[in-house]
């Protein structure tokens, strides 16, 4: 366990009830200006003792205003949770920006549980681990206050507590507490090794003693006042480090053979064909449970449009759904720029394509300037991480950027302008994107290198040609269906 | 079946062509004017062809932009659906203001499937039905445009196809095709109960044949694109009938008694006696799978925080939650007005305190003028629909209004000015609300006589003393849920 400051760890009762009302108006009035700031606090509260825990959950309802306290215990997974990947359940309980969420056991007692069950293998757990890491990471990157605390009862104490309960059989103390101290000795090294793995200098564990109940709830209170009050001071949290200033890596784009070409005859045999060969395959993947998620970026007019027709029009409506991604809501806008993609992620056996996507963090809010350079330049390794559990959970992930060239775009912005669809009118903000084009190239050389994973990789598909664009596009996609099914 | 005109049912494969591309570009310029309108787009298709139906869904698939269209085909209810009342899963699909959401089959097919099935008696049916026109017609109140087509192949045309499917075993004609052929004779008079039942005046049906797929797709693309056309034109929907004019009913408030009292030690007694009790009956309740739902409303200072820190107190942190209705987010103005609370129904076991409510729209949204009269005279029978729904799901609903007297609300404004609690801070516009002490008045007499309900009771506390009030209230649940156990 990570030392904690040898303290006393006592507090009297008559200083306890001193403390209290000072303490409980503070923490109010904290959640009162808490309301309109632009964080979330996230709790994680964890440890050896059950009952400790509980005890301090319930003093921290009835000091604070539970109207502004999400508490969640999680319980065992509904289908929906089980279903989705593993953190979808923690993610869609997330605070928005203003309130409190607090997390009983939540992520560590989980994992810590199915290492001690077995049901985690070593090399698993250290996975699962890493990906806790990367959540705690991206919320406190994301401006959220988080604090973990490890309610820890020293084992002697621990002892004497259960020796205590066999005798007086009181009501507190039950089967489950039992079951705990049977298996202290298994579960400390667990316990230790997820306490070191996690404590991290920005998610760092606060570990309390709670021999006496007293002693930990004063603690625990008092850390998370201050630690609220420092950051509604206007206390800005430390900037994370950026990445080495500017890239220079692959120019994948510039290798992209835009002259590629698909004559009509070719096109109509060719498309009809896999259109046919997609609809089966989609068909067993329903049946195999397998979901598949496409994300398709590209330049404007660049036919992501066409492409996608083309793939649902092969489909049974009831099997696939398109998500356009435009501006967020405002329940989007006050949580992690993933979430919204989170809460969307679907049931086994769905076919989801996102019309543009999460890649909008790394290509438009960075050219725009809507992003920090901060942000969006650790939004790769978010994104790699999102994408990787995505994989992990069994869903095909496949991101298509359709490439054209500024001449291409600018004949069909021409011929846009002569079509009835209102949906492709062009206006002056189309023209003006187009001054931009080598912030874009760099954006997305950037976004291909450091993206481009084995659990979700990169196509540039050539689209000057749409109908080679789109048979192209099928052509993967088939591909790796089939791969997928027959893993 | 509702009749439909005796016209031509056949459209030829030139005719159908010719068609096409006008229609198309209309229906996707429709969709794109629907983006920043007011409204959303509620399609439910239904019908005694399946297959007709698909083959109509996948056209109008293709027809249409797919990114703003939403389709739900409902496939067998999650935990999540289960386990909340049977709307739940059709309220959080629905499409918020902009987009069109298709509903295949849904609430439809579920209740004819239902009564053939004879999981539903006659009089379940019936009242499934009830709630279904409930259900149609608080979306239409609320603005949508809610369109229902019933696809129907005559029972010789049937009989045809099927035969046809005998020899030649087509892929599309499946077992359950069959099924329902085999069962078509004790389905007529289901679906045609089920059709006339809900065919109102303002959620009428409109019955397509299917015996010539072009005809029907066309007929129910134009029909779709007509009513969205008309809508986006700015012709508003008929304004629903006002409940007669001014409420003379019961004054209920003057009936309650202000000057109840409780001495400080039999107050102590009481208290603790009580939250001991709700502890147990909680822990009860929860173990049985009931969840409760409470609802407090009350003048501004009436000490509502006060009660529902005692029960809160009384019960474990994991137990319960506290919603406190604030202004909606923008997803939840672009929905319903209930649908905000739909989506906070929860899970069996769950106790929910709501800190103001539903009923918002009868008194703040009344008396302010946020709602117009016609919006929150029908929203007493869309609460009661929403209150009965939770109750025939095994919930236990309470509602409370703690009731106190202009000076007593004075004393208490003056008394706040004192204290270090910053949430207590009186502005200019809570001495503003006082004027508006008689049309408050006015609105509650009428809630509660409109909406005090076997199903969700109202209790009218008096809290001039706020140790009368809080034992009442622990009094009144401790009874409830002792009751609600025992049935």
């Amino acid at each position: 366990m990570p030392e904690q400051a040898k303290t006393n760890t006592r507090v009297s009762k008559e200083e306890f009830k001193a403390a209290e009302p000072g303490l409980r108006m503070e923490l109010v009035n904290a959640q009162y200006d808490l309301q309109s700031a632009d964080f979330p606090v996230v709790v994680l509260i964890m440890g050896d003792d059950r009952l400790g825990a509980n005890r301090l959950l319930d003093r921290l309802h009835e000091w604070m205003d539970v109207r502004y306290i999400d508490t969640h215990v999680f319980p065992p997974a509904t289908d929906e949770e089980r279903l989705r990947p593993r953190f979808w359940r923690y993610w869609r309980e997330l605070p928005p920006k203003g309130r409190i969420g607090i997390y009983f056991g939540a992520w560590a007692l989980g994992t810590i549980a199915d290492r001690i069950n077995k049901d985690l293998s070593k090399r698993q757990f250290e996975r699962r681990i890493e990906h806790i890491r990367r959540f705690e990471q991206d919320q406190i990157d994301d401006g959220a206050l988080v604090l973990k605390y490890w309610i820890h009862l020293p084992p002697k104490e621990f002892a004497r507590r259960m020796k205590k309960a066999d005798r007086l059989t009181t009501a507190q103390v039950d089967d489950l507490d039992w079951e705990i101290y049977h298996h202290l000795n298994k579960a400390e090294p667990v316990s230790r090794r997820y306490l070191e793995a996690t404590d991290t200098a920005k998610t760092p564990w606060t570990v309390v003693e709670s021999t006496d109940p007293r002693y930990c709830q004063l603690t625990v209170a008092r850390s998370l006042l201050a630690s609220m009050q420092t950051r509604l001071a206007g206390k800005t949290p430390s900037i994370p480090t950026p990445k080495p200033g500017v890239f220079t890596g692959d120019d994948a784009l510039s290798k992209v053979n835009l002259d590629a070409k698909l004559e009509r005859n070719e096109y109509k045999r060719k498309l009809e064909k896999r259109q046919v060969q997609l609809n089966k395959l989609v068909g067993q993947a329903h049946q195999a449970g397998i979901s598949t998620v496409l994300a398709f970026e590209g330049w404007d007019a660049a036919g992501k449009g066409g492409v996608i027709r083309r793939i649902t029009g092969a489909l049974a409506a009831a099997y696939y759904s398109v998500a356009p991604v435009a501006a967020p809501t405002d329940e989007e806008k006050a949580h992690h720029y993933l979430w919204r993609f989170w809460r969307r992620i679907p049931m086994p056996g769905k076919f989801v394509i996102f019309d543009r996507s999460w890649y909008g963090r790394v290509l438009v809010e960075r050219v725009e300037g809507f992003a920090k350079p901060a942000e969006w330049q650790r939004a790769y390794d978010e994104i790699n991480d999102f994408e990787q559990q995505l994989a992990e959970h069994g869903m095909l992930v496949l991101k298509f950027w359709m490439h054209i060239d500024p001449d291409e775009q600018l004949r069909r912005f021409k011929a846009r302008e002569q079509t009835g669809y209102k949906k492709y009118k062009i206006t002056d903000e189309d023209y003006r994107n187009r001054d931009k084009w080598d912030d874009y190239v760099a954006a997305v050389n950037e976004m291909v290198a450091r993206t481009d994973t084995d659990a979700a990789p990169w196509h540039l598909i050539p689209a000057n040609d749409k109908p080679y664009a789109r048979v192209k596009v099928l052509d993967i996609l088939c591909k790796a269906l089939k791969k997928r099914l027959k893993s």
